[in-house]
């Protein structure tokens, strides 16, 4: 597990660096993007990840999600991992469609060809790439993770933290797909990528998930009322319902007058990561 | 001098907006961002200037500055005008160069053909632009104004701060060409803008400025030391020493480890806001 360094730059007395492996997950070449504030030598950070959503690269938030500032202040490391397999072979939306295929690996394994060799986003997420920041970054302290995400990053930081919630200890995200059963975006994706079996998506679908019976430990979600994918695709009361229902912990705030882009998420990163960094002390 | 709003999105509490108006200066069309922090009715707010780099529009402070937070907690009003005239009939570098030409106006008001008709970005910032904010945006007041920029914004900064002394209450800047007189982009620049009389081009050299008894009632300077321009073109010494020879008041910081990058500019951002709005208090 070779880490290639594609660059490193001193930011917020930190460092953003960029980082290329060759995955043995999904079979390509991987990018992602980590910053480590300064530290004490022989310091250990918690680790806040964070899933972006379609069309999105590691870049996208490195650039315009400011969490620097409240990452460094706060002691937390960022990582930020690409939304796709990419290169060579592998398999795109027919049609070009941005919003499945190259961009939008959704964080499943995908069961279904031509998509089933390379688009295995769950398992890169959840094994691979901790294992490869735990043994090339010497401050992560993988004892205390939490995870966010923004729309299919954010449906990715809900199933993965439902899925493991002993591994984080909060769970956040900004204006998440909460339930790919229920929306056009996740209907294509996981009929893709899984098949036509439903029932093999519910380990997808955090609502279903709930209702399957995980939890995570904390959940903390934003939400703009202008955001133009809310009513089609992002259906925020189907997760507070779950919510509701299933007795988890959560708040879920509906931001007035937020749309889905970076201007909303850097509006509440701060404040995201000051939640996480309480729920992560030591 | 009528203004079509191209978008307007919330963050941090206010409005991100970008506009685009029928220069009479430049004569052609020009595109600039505006970000006001939400306000009570009626409130009339500073305004803080940005100008930008070599190879930048308007939309890579918007999108990478994170000036938000900050404006946005002091009541600061941000303006981020284009850095050349743009469009049809509007003369590039013969060459391509990302040097000179378009994303590269150097804030000067050009004497030279085929530039002079188009290249006038000092009128346009000192004039136009202010003009046409205060007809536009009801919250702003110009009697008290910033102004600060990155690089060859920086040395626009400098330089209109210092032809402007009764404008700006403040001055700042990130890694400015101090001394075009004295660099390789400043001598192209101004040789292709201005003719081969170096003595017109002492109006756009912050440091001869300072030599010809021009002051600013206060300057703050951040440089990376790892900044790959620091040597050959930006030679923050001759500013040092202009300021120290010439009585200026200046803070003049030389930041380690950091690039030329927004990473940079991110990471100070904040403190040159609270410093420019320590000074613009009504």
């Amino acid at each position: 597990m070779t880490l290639e360094t594609l660059s490193t730059v001193r930011s917020h007395g930190g460092t953003q660096g960029v980082y290329r492996h060759a995955s043995t997950t999904t079979g390509t070449d991987m990018t992602f993007a980590v910053f480590v504030p300064e530290h004490e030598p022989g310091a250990k950070l918690p680790v806040l990840w964070y899933l972006s959503g379609l069309t999105c690269t590691h870049a996208n938030v490195m650039e315009k999600g400011e969490y620097r500032a409240a990452c460094a202040g706060h002691g937390v490391i960022f990582v930020a991992p690409d939304t796709s397999p990419r290169g060579e072979g592998v398999p795109d939306d027919p049609e070009g469609a941005w919003d499945f295929g190259l961009g939008a690996g959704f964080y499943v394994d995908a069961t279904e060809e031509p998509w089933a060799k390379h688009y295995r986003m769950r398992s890169y997420v959840e094994d691979e790439l901790p294992s490869l920041v735990l043994r090339n970054f010497a401050s992560a302290d993988l004892t205390r993770q939490a995870i966010s995400g923004h729309s299919m990053g954010g449906h990715g930081a809900l199933t993965i933290g439902l899925r493991n919630q002993d591994r984080f200890r909060s769970v956040s995200a900004f204006s998440p797909i909460v339930s790919p059963l229920h929306c056009p975006w996740g209907e294509k994706a996981l009929g893709h990528y899984l098949g036509d079996d439903r029932e093999e998506w519910r380990a997808y679908d955090a609502c279903a998930l709930l209702d399957d019976g995980l939890r995570v430990p904390d959940l903390l979600v934003d939400q703009g009322d202008a955001d133009n994918f809310l009513t089609e695709q992002l259906k925020t009361e189907l997760l507070v319902a779950a919510c509701e229902r299933n007795g988890q912990n959560a708040e879920i705030r509906m931001q007035p007058g937020y749309d889905h882009s970076y201007y909303f998420i850097s509006t509440f990163m701060a404040e995201h990561v000051a939640w996480h960094a309480e729920r992560l002390k030591a």
